[in-house]
């Protein structure tokens, strides 16, 4: 075998399952988020391929490959070229020819769908394929969870109409439930923000860990479930108030809300803060323009970036520096939309249904009572924009939504109609009518998935992955001498039968084959030594818990079968239909 | 299905496969040389990869993935980073890092290695991926066979001394010769130059084609075989001559050999010409200085840039311009070594044992006769950097070579300890002394065995791939309403038996049904219809062909299978061993 175990695992992570991967010579580190696989490590993700090409056929899914290496003008005909930052990797050929490295294929897809689909007869269509992808990441981390380099199952869907997107997305959804528990992954679905993809619709699959990125809303009432960046409340109604104003009064040193409500006496929900952002667009020629938005809630509410970033069609927004803020016309710590130009004013539901509010003066040292939007300011978006925190009540049910923190393993979004628009893919429909394609796109990452699986199978001695995706189902280890001849033959009746070993034939001492063993993790151990001969056979031993067996020589074929079986079992009885 | 047959193929080539491929709706070009794969193409694709990794697995192979992108500083440590010109492609992460894109992984595979082999105990090993590469060709061509984006199958072996690694290297050469007959293309083994590889010995394992870009050397004597750029051949015992000089003469007006011996009245074995040539070394920061080359060969000879670049340790070279010779103190058409300065002067075996050449005298107008080397200038390495042509006779039994044209279909070098002292990876031997491990890689592009395989098997209606990596087995046809049912039922019984079928069970005329068939190819046909059913059967036929057999519907099951596998044996049989 090609790959050591570790005693100790290089790096510091809270992810005791990543830690536990490096150990057990599955996967090594190569650069900040760009991993090697040794062979151990890619059994294991071959499983994985095993279960999503099983699953992805089972809906009528086929299987294509598409390029890592993409040309510019696709993705600038999409916007994205543009419209994503520095996480898209660029790159020019030797010609000067601009190219990028695929973080997935929605371009590509569409570009292949115009040549391929001509009429409604072709449809619908669902391909997907296994393929490496490259995202700049930021920040890479948590092992196999955040990287640059991985592996992809993508599928994208095509139909003639919502409803057939409607009923591919349910085939999908479901078909994604079944991968995670076929993988040994629990997962929670959440609605969540469609980002970069665009589309009207997304759901994301969650394992829930506290050790997560991602905070998630949930209602226990109701089942509500969604992502922060996406999560809706119910919003309190606006309270009474005074709609006189607006009227500037003084109050020095009251530049956060805090001050501010205690300088004027009155309770946070009766403010407006405002938020300077910018976006920051890259014009067709290549030089990039900020735009600068105000966003403005209410005092006691924050502001979610990413609805944010939504409404204003945007990929992600930064604060604005002090000399933009000036640029516009605004006071930091005193400001608001009133008097400032040259900005988008974006303004949440709730603020532009209130009576007067008190907001900043953009003077320093001054306020404003009773600010009402569309008076006194306009609101050139108004929509939802606030974040929603444990305790708000359920959208739908009003009760109280509770957080938690998980992990996305996969991810599903109607596109709709955006990039057949873009990249001018239809079809020609039974009325003769020339119609864009409406599709859908459909995301798990194999090695996050991988990652996932270990941080939920592991115990203190090392891994134990589920039967469906270990990399051998049985660690036959002959502990002595005397257990050679038996373990050699052994290992060739169990590998004729079918039944995948990963036998131990080392020289080593006992000890150091269990600790190996423990760490690798097989469901099934097979040990045999002079004692366990002694006792007239071979001890058979569950990885996940369980008493030892010990089984008859002879016997012991059909004994491990029947374990394999009832594993496989275990798993299978607890699949989603 | 997803993917549509084309009438005509998109673009001009000479290559009848890959239009074919094109035709059938395998695959797609997206790019200059990059291509996307149909669900028809990658089933072919997947199946070529079932081959190589039985084969694999079958010598000890151990599958693993590593990354396409790689951090350049590995790169650097081999020394490939300057070595290798624009095809490497590279570009700066989100923090200025400098990145490329793999197109071959000695380095990662190495670095893997110096981790994960400790001792002599840990030897040898053979591990393997199929993995996404990138190499920026400057002129893509010939369909898949020369492409940017590829699937290669690279593998790269670990042993403690040349023994250890010609064993290894004997193994894979076999099994190349197993793979390559396995997926029915016939190849023929030739010695190789290594090239950016490095390394002492290397093969190819070529595909013969007309229209194939390599020239080989074949003796038909003997067996040997030889890529031009690296064919040897039995020089010419050096022709008796004077060597009293050198003595100028004037010889206006004759600057190219052909002028020069009509001058002379002398062979044009009697006379040495000199090549000016520059080397772009790049240094470690980052700027670029040219070496200057004076290749020195007799004037009947034709040099072979290759060569010269090995034994001058370098990727390539180029023609100096005509500023660089006059630096050097030549002058064109009447150029030689003789007084120069600042260049390095590599002089052709024959020509360094040569007495007394006529050669350039530097002077426009004029030559040298009885120029001696290493007595009127210096060699500073003097070996064979002729190129071999038609005829040349044998280097082994001197009889006369042939040529021939081919394609590259796979490759294998032994690399030796290049990559291992570079990166510091070595094992402790049983000695107890650390050596550095001796390597062997070897690699075949996925994509380019698919080119060479649908060249080979096509006919003027379409492609006939052998059934070994055909997308399907059958092709299953009804061709009128009469035939739906009874297609349906073949279809759930043949698939339920494990027959790989693709039914097309569209609403086509025969015809069409037919035309889609041919260029697609599938091993066997099942054709069902009015006129079958009358005779009592359907009817099987063979693509590569022979007559077609009624056969009764009862006995459809029993007679695909048998043809199934009388199509695997007739590849089986000539298997070498």
């Amino acid at each position: 075998m090609f790959g050591a175990t570790l005693h100790v695992a290089p790096g510091r992570s809270e992810w005791r399952g990543h830690q536990l991967l490096q150990r057990a010579g599955m996967v090594r580190q190569v650069a900040q988020g760009i991993f090697s696989y040794l062979p151990l490590g890619w059994r294991t993700v071959r499983k994985i391929q095993d279960v999503l090409r099983a699953e992805m056929t089972a809906v009528g899914g086929q299987e294509v490959s598409l390029p890592v290496v993409n040309p510019a003008d696709l993705w600038q005909r999409s916007g994205r070229y543009f419209g994503i930052g520095p996480e898209l990797a660029r790159f020019a050929d030797r010609r000067g020819r601009d190219l990028v490295l695929a973080m997935t294929h929605e371009e590509i897809v569409t570009d292949l769908a115009r040549t391929e689909i001509a009429s409604y007869r072709d449809l619908p269509r669902l391909v997907y394929q296994i393929q490496t992808k490259f995202r700049d990441d930021a920040r890479p981390r948590a092992g196999l969870i955040r990287v640059r380099e991985f592996l992809m199952k993508d599928a994208y869907s095509f139909d003639v109409d919502d409803a057939g997107l409607a009923a591919r997305y349910d085939a999908m959804y479901r078909a994604y439930q079944r991968i995670f528990a076929r993988c040994g992954v629990p997962v929670t679905a959440v609605a969540s923000d469609v980002g970069m993809m665009g589309g009207h619709l997304a759901h994301e699959f969650m394992y829930l860990t506290p050790i997560g990125e991602d905070t998630l809303l949930l209602c226990d009432a109701c089942g509500y479930a969604a992502n922060r960046e996406a999560a809706a409340f119910r919003k309190p109604a606006a309270p009474a108030g005074t709609s006189g104003g607006p009227v500037e009064v003084a109050t020095p040193d009251a530049t956060t809300i805090e001050a501010l409500t205690a300088a004027l006496g009155i309770p946070a929900e009766r403010t407006a803060k405002a938020l300077f952002v910018a976006v920051d667009r890259e014009r067709p020629d290549g030089t990039v323009h900020a735009e600068y938005v105000v966003a403005v809630v209410r005092g006691d509410m924050e502001l979610n970036e990413v609805k944010l970033a939504n409404l204003v069609h945007a990929g992600e927004v930064r604060p604005m520096t002090p000399d933009e803020i000036a640029r516009i016309g605004a006071v930091a710590g005193y400001g608001s939309p009133v008097g400032v130009a040259g900005a988008t004013v974006v303004v949440d539901d709730l603020v532009a249904t209130a009576p007067g509010l008190v907001a900043g003066a953009n003077r320093a040292g001054y306020h404003l009572l009773d600010v009402v939007a569309g008076r006194d300011y306009t609101a050139d978006h108004v929509g939802d924009i606030v974040a929603a925190r444990a305790g708000d009540p359920c959208v739908r049910c009003g009760e109280p939504l509770r957080t938690t923190r998980g992990v996305e393993a996969g991810q599903i979004f109607k596109l709709g109609t955006r990039y057949a628009d873009a990249l001018g893919a239809g079809y020609l429909d039974v009325d003769g009518r020339r119609k864009p394609l409406v599709m859908g796109c459909y995301g798990i990452g194999v090695g996050r998935l991988l990652g996932c699986a270990a941080e939920e199978h592991h115990d203190g001695d090392g891994l134990r992955l589920p039967i469906t995706i270990a990399p051998y189902q049985v660690h036959l280890c002959p502990v002595d001498a005397s257990a050679a001849d038996l373990a050699d033959s052994l290992y060739r009746t169990l590998t004729d039968a079918g039944v995948e070993v990963l036998y131990d034939d080392r020289d080593e001492r006992a000890g150091v084959k269990f600790a190996d063993a423990d760490v690798i993790g097989l469901p099934l151990r097979l040990t045999i030594g002079r004692r366990s001969l002694a006792r007239g056979g071979v001890e058979l031993r569950e990885r996940a818990g369980g008493d030892a067996e010990l089984v008859p020589t002879g016997d012991v074929p059909r004994a491990v079968r029947e374990r394999i079986a009832a594993l496989h079992r275990r798993i299978a009885d607890r699949l989603p239909a």
